[in-house]
């Protein structure tokens, strides 16, 4: 009786996590052997006709990420057609939709059609991500990101907090997921003088890693765990950047996958191009020129590596659309045929940074702007509302202020400071073992396609590293307790305790520390900690 | 020495109609076999987030064109990064960049980067299409539009004119192209009454085709060469569409692949959704979702028979992007997550007509805008200055009032009246004869993917329908002259003399007609005529 109740909890649970896609992704997805290595490039918020006008930037010559566009993909969440970066990127991570805000975590309710009802226990629950199934299965694993890594998409990829504001506790989680490679941003967050907690993660950091702030340090790391932070808060747009303080982001991927690739099991990887977000909301089309060809070249050493190595998945596609840009504007309405392509390109041309780098050269008073603006934009014809405009923008606004300029200059259109709710184009290169990924497909088929290919099974990660431990030790007479002062986890069953600080895999048994094979969560209502975790009480 | 002279001009010829992406093509692409149908299907003017916002009005349900994305096209022209409809469709037609309002004949100059130089002699020459290819090579070939056939994608398929307005030249060069099935509108410009020639034009097709328009007279063909023409001039939207009057899309696709695929050596079709454009152009969301929906339902039709049949080609893709819009505007650019799906489709929903419908009802003084708004499109708080508007706008223009007034209540934004110039969906469906096209291709690649799978010759049909006739004839003491008055092309040589219609493929010899394989073309400085016409002097 009581074995037949948990075999019809394991197929319920089974039906759950085994949404309709997965069986029309395995139908159609032929995976002769499991791939070694995965790549995923995420170029955060990248609207199509951005990548467009990447390629007219450099003359019209292909972008290495053309010729492995392969379909498109649907971006909506769980509860919304035009998604946030969080749950967008968890449905990328996880093969599950979420809620905005929502790290690693299912959602609070799945209204979008099409959709299976979400029970009341799955609220808010952790689901492994695809790099969490790698490193279990002995698999290096590596995150990279141009702004803070604890932003939405890295953090989707490696922490599970109902909040993606959080940095404190995604932070704490990504410190203590088993990363072997982070390289990006956001130094900041990591410091004790920074963050809530106060904790100095840093120190953390620097017991169980090659720690490293330059691009010089980062080059003479050869072998073993790095973690790279190269700027407080996010790095600069690739136009902006100082090659002296700040790797690009094809240098960290060309670095990351020299270090993952010494893993004979093989790696998985997930590189953002964070800023083209950032570039987008602003309607700055320099800022999304700069970073989608900085993005373009981080695919380039992937796709070079992959072809190299033969066993390799390399797989791509913005999080969602972003801004409405276009190619064309209301001032084109009825001649763009007319339009040459200098026309839309000389503009663009005679910026030397963005926003961002300009806003560096301003006098105190602001009193220089139409120089500076002459000198690094070559616009000479600001008008007194325009100079007014860049006057009162705060200085980390000012692609919002200047961008704009720029656009309408150069015959650039847009909809919306705002995520738009399109189709993008998805980018795979698969090896010859495995199937390419085509089609229209939804975001979470991307996480499912990862693990077909990988052959990992994330169901019995997300079953293993999140058990509900409340319910599993009250089953058995002991308990689970959040202790919110200490932030820790407090198991108990007959005399055996065992104390898990939250976001953190350490298990405190006694004097003893153990590693657990993933963090432990609070989800604002329920524990989760690992199988491995309740084991210790047995 | 002279026929070392002759072997360099072939290799020039060779050499300029053997670009580069001709040769990256085939060495990607195998054809085992030359597949036996080939079905092209052009949503004119069609922006991405028209075909998500369709998917979302049919509950996220896929659309039968999201099985076969498969990557990405460039939409630039010979010398615009913004096409306009006809060289697009010229170079998806016949592999070669054109000018605005250039049909099926070169550029008068290539000035986009990238592209080979266009030599003097080439300027405004007849290029074959790949429907011409096809009809030589025995297919029996079709076209389907819903505006008038003349218009510019299917004229790009049929007709070498280097003016797209010019629809007595078009027209008459479609009705002699030997085409089996033409579904479509436009009676009027066949007209004697309306056109500028006073050619009755029906009457030609009368002694060539089952005339027919009405859908039940379409119904009753079930075998023959077929000419329908449904409206005047375009058809209406497929949502104020009556049936009775006019078929839709699909049936139309449906009818003419049942009458073409009795050909054993098989077909080409091109099938055009020519309003999803104009409604793009109106920033009209409910014309574009009509449209789309509609020509989808045309995708499926062919996607259903090419499955059934085994080897049969359905490749898809809008000739440009148009209008930039948006799933989200500039209203919600600062809470576009927090919306729900009904906040973006509840004002779409409660449409029942465009607005090219909705005019039809209101009264001659325009004195129940209020009431007819509120019945047909469910909008019941119209401002004064929307009343305004709709009262001083012309009833044909109706969709570029009512549209933005749908759009804004709807939460969708535009950026231009405009076409635009950002990369398009490539949907394709192939045989397992034959490699999937795949990648960010131009759209010059199309036409070649099509003949390489056909196993046709582009080059040299080109070469035997538009042979330019002076030189030809010049060489051997002949002459070749257009009779601007009579508008026939007069070939001479010795005491030999033929007579062709220009824009026919009539040659008349003493008392004889003569069909010859593809029409005599004047570019208005050149007179290209096939090679068995200049052979009929000999």
């Amino acid at each position: 009786m009581k074995r037949k109740l948990i075999t019809s909890l394991i197929l319920a649970l089974i039906l759950v996590f085994t949404a309709i896609p997965v069986a029309a992704l395995s139908d159609s997805i032929t995976v002769e052997d499991p791939v070694k290595n995965v790549i995923v490039l995420i170029p955060d918020g990248m609207p199509i006709d951005a990548v467009t006008l990447a390629r007219w930037m450099q003359d019209g010559e292909p972008l290495a990420m053309d010729e492995i566009a392969s379909g498109m993909m649907r971006t909506y969440s769980a509860d919304a057609p035009v998604a946030d970066s969080a749950p967008a990127a968890t449905a990328m991570a996880t093969g599950f939709k979420s809620h905005t805000g929502f790290v690693g975590v299912l959602a609070d309710e799945n209204t979008m059609p099409g959709q299976e009802p979400l029970a009341e226990k799955d609220v808010r629950r952790p689901v492994a991500t695809v790099l969490e199934a790698a490193r279990l299965m002995g698999k290096s694993t590596g995150l990279i990101s141009t702004s803070e890594i604890m932003h939405a998409t890295p953090a989707a990829f490696s922490a599970h907090v109902p909040d993606r504001k959080n940095y404190d506790w995604i932070s704490e989680q990504q410190v203590h997921q088993g990363i072997d490679v982070i390289l990006g941003s956001g130094r900041n967050f990591f410091s004790a003088d920074h963050r809530e907690d106060s904790k100095d993660m840093i120190a953390v950091i620097e017991e169980n890693y090659k720690y490293v702030t330059t691009p010089a340090d980062m080059a003479k790391v050869t072998e073993g765990k790095v973690f790279g932070l190269f700027g407080d808060t996010a790095l600069a747009y690739d136009m902006d950047r100082d090659p002296e303080l700040e790797p690009s982001i094809s240098e960290m991927t060309e670095k990351a996958i020299e270090l993952l690739s010494q893993n004979e099991k093989g790696f998985f990887l997930m590189v953002e191009g964070s800023k083209v977000d950032w570039a987008a909301h602003a309607n700055d089309p320099i800022g999304l020129i700069s970073d989608v060809l900085a993005f373009d070249a981080a695919v380039k050493v992937a796709l070079d590596f992959a072809k190299e190595e033969g066993n390799t998945l390399v797989i791509a596609a913005t999080d969602h659309a972003n801004s409405g840009i276009t190619i064309g504007s209301k001032d084109t309405s009825y001649d763009y045929d007319k339009r040459t392509l200098n026309e839309f390109l000389d503009a663009l041309k005679k910026a030397t940074l963005t926003g961002e780098g300009l806003a560096l050269h301003f006098d105190e008073e602001r009193s220089n702007i139409e120089e500076v603006v002459a000198d690094y934009f070559g616009i000479e014809d600001l008008t007194e509302e325009e100079i007014e405009l860049i006057k009162e923008t705060d200085l980390t606004a000012m692609n919002y202020a200047v961008g704009p300029m720029i656009a309408g200059r150069a015959l650039i259109g847009f909809t919306t400071n705002g995520h738009t709710g399109g189709d993008v184009t998805l980018y795979c290169y698969a090896p010859e073992n495995l199937t390419r990924l085509t089609g229209v497909i939804d975001n979470t088929d991307m996480a499912k396609y990862v693990e077909l290919a990988m052959g990992a099974n994330l169901a019995e990660v997300t079953d293993r590293l999140f058990v509900r431990a409340a319910e599993a030790l009250e089953e058995k007479g002991g308990s689970a307790e959040f202790d919110e002062a200490e932030g820790a986890i407090v198991l108990k069953n007959g005399d055996k305790e065992v104390t898990i600080k939250v976001n953190t895999n350490l298990a405190v048994v006694g004097d003893e520390t153990i590693e657990l094979p993933g963090v432990a969560v609070y989800s604002g209502d329920q524990i989760y900690v690992s199988q491995e975790a309740l084991d210790l009480l047995d």
